[in-house]
């Protein structure tokens, strides 16, 4: 095999409770790119459709977790990598890690798989961090990963797989506005509350029992942040309107998607979801902004083979 | 049926990184009681054997959790309770915890299971609340529910069942020196890092997982104490010699049980269980502090009839 083609899905990080460990992966939404073994050593980026992003591999996400990658093989061929981009950058549903982990993972298939998971999550955490300026993995976890995982530290790198309930969906709504990473970083709090540190762990113990025991009741309960949210809400505009919205729609929870400025809602069923897409839809209708809006129901798979 | 004996359970609050949130119940550590119906009615207490507690029912823990149900209740008959106490008073395994929910159990059984657990949980509150001048469930609902339990909120009450795997064992040393519970309170700090919490949410979330998938290498990778331990075990004589002896003999983790004194660290197995209070055994003869030291399985059941 000399090439391959690969849908590479969009992510929701920080759920809730889960602020900066928690993350979700998607299914209607992601990156197609295609990954082929050359005769010219190297990585070489052919070819970028959707967005304008760099062409130079050590600029470019897709190229610097390639090179990533590619430093600790050792073979007499190189890769040329076409991305197709879907995800807007700086949408807040893992553009980025999309792009991060869509390399590793073809290149890797293409070698015949010599990596596991968490070291293809390596490799793409050195792309990640050209895009967002520190080494995480909330987002290429569960891109890679597939489902909800938890990233229990970062090093050494441990990704728990934590269960998905069957009829789990998510709906997402992009407004089209720029939140900077370093003023949604430099807005949260170094220090917080004690209580309400303890409301927060107790929520997300509660809601990883949740996930583990389908019971959506308690994930209703669970999807609280008395943390972040708070703070970072501000910058997103209409964010109350649009969360109770969701809630009121039927949606088990809401919160902001990374960083912002998506919204995310986890809906019980297809149906629900929908209600809570007509109804943000009408909502945002109204306040002038552009949005793009999705349904997905939670991706198990993760990235896939096409 | 006029009169029943229960066995009412020690347990561990605040297990490390699930401070304030998760306890579990021990097996080989408890009190015995004695509930009886009576003619006169109200609720009486008639024996109490071990330590040196007050009769009056309102001024004993027992006694004012057997108000709370009474006061609920209405039958032409009384209760008479007779404790035989076991768990020291202070020694931060629930003493006052194993007192309250034992009257209210007896007087429930014996009314024919009127009320469910949770109930029994509100009902023992209001004792336990007499001895730590604060309404909470970190030791009740473990003795009520058995195995370990994440109390989730306490009003409205929420207590959450976490699976306990099979070959989990307790050993725990209580130092026989006192800590007034208005002191472990005063030396908490109000404000934390963020950082700090959120590593603590990541170790419970992991903690959860581990418990659910029977995992003990994530058990002891995630039974760990950012926030409180610092503080609090500055109040234990050798704690950090405890604690590091603990694990040098094989314990999955180590921490302090409720508010302290007692130091309480979780094993694979009973081998590990019984070699760890051998090593401890001997580290804390030569402090020259009385101790007591207890190995236990964790106990599913939780408080029952004997």
């Amino acid at each position: 095999m000399n090439e391959i083609k690969i849908f590479s899905p969009a992510t929701v990080a920080n759920v809730s409770c889960g602020f900066d460990v928690l993350g979700f992966c998607l299914d209607s939404v992601g990156d197609e790119m295609v990954i082929r073994k050359t005769d010219k050593k190297g990585i070489h980026i052919t070819k970028i459709v959707g967005f304008d992003l760099p062409y130079e591999t050590e600029l470019n996400v897709a190229g610097v977790s390639a090179l990533a990658m590619y430093d600790a093989i050792d073979v007499d061929f190189g890769f040329e990598i076409e991305i197709y981009k879907n995800i807007k950058p700086g949408s807040g549903i893992g553009s980025s890690a999309a792009s991060a982990v869509g390399s590793v993972f073809g290149m890797n298939e293409l070698l015949g798989n010599p990596f596991n998971k968490t070291q293809l999550t390596e490799f793409a955490i050195k792309g990640e961090a050209l895009a967002s300026k520190c080494e995480h993995a909330d987002n290429l976890a569960p891109a890679i990963f597939g489902g909800f995982t938890l990233v229990k530290t970062i090093a050494p790198l441990e990704i728990l797989e934590i269960p998905t309930p069957q009829d789990l969906y998510a709906t997402i709504i992009h407004p089209q506005i720029e939140i900077k990473t370093s003023e949604a970083r430099a807005i949260l709090p170094k220090e917080i509350p004690l209580n309400d540190a303890i409301i927060q762990w107790a929520n997300f113990g509660s809601l990883v029992h949740a996930l583990h025991t389908n019971n959506y009741n308690l994930i209703e309960r669970s999807l609280h942040d008395h943390v972040v949210e708070p703070y970072r809400s501000k910058l997103i505009p209409h964010f109350d309107a649009v969360k109770s919205t969701m809630l009121n729609a039927g949606a088990l929870g809401a919160g902001i998607s990374g960083s912002g400025p998506s919204i995310f809602s986890l809906c019980k069923g297809l149906k629900v979801a929908k209600n809570v897409k007509d109804a943000v839809e009408k909502v945002y209708s109204e306040t002038g902004i552009k949005f793009d809006i999705h349904v997905s129901k939670i991706n198990k798979e993760g990235i896939k083979i096409i």
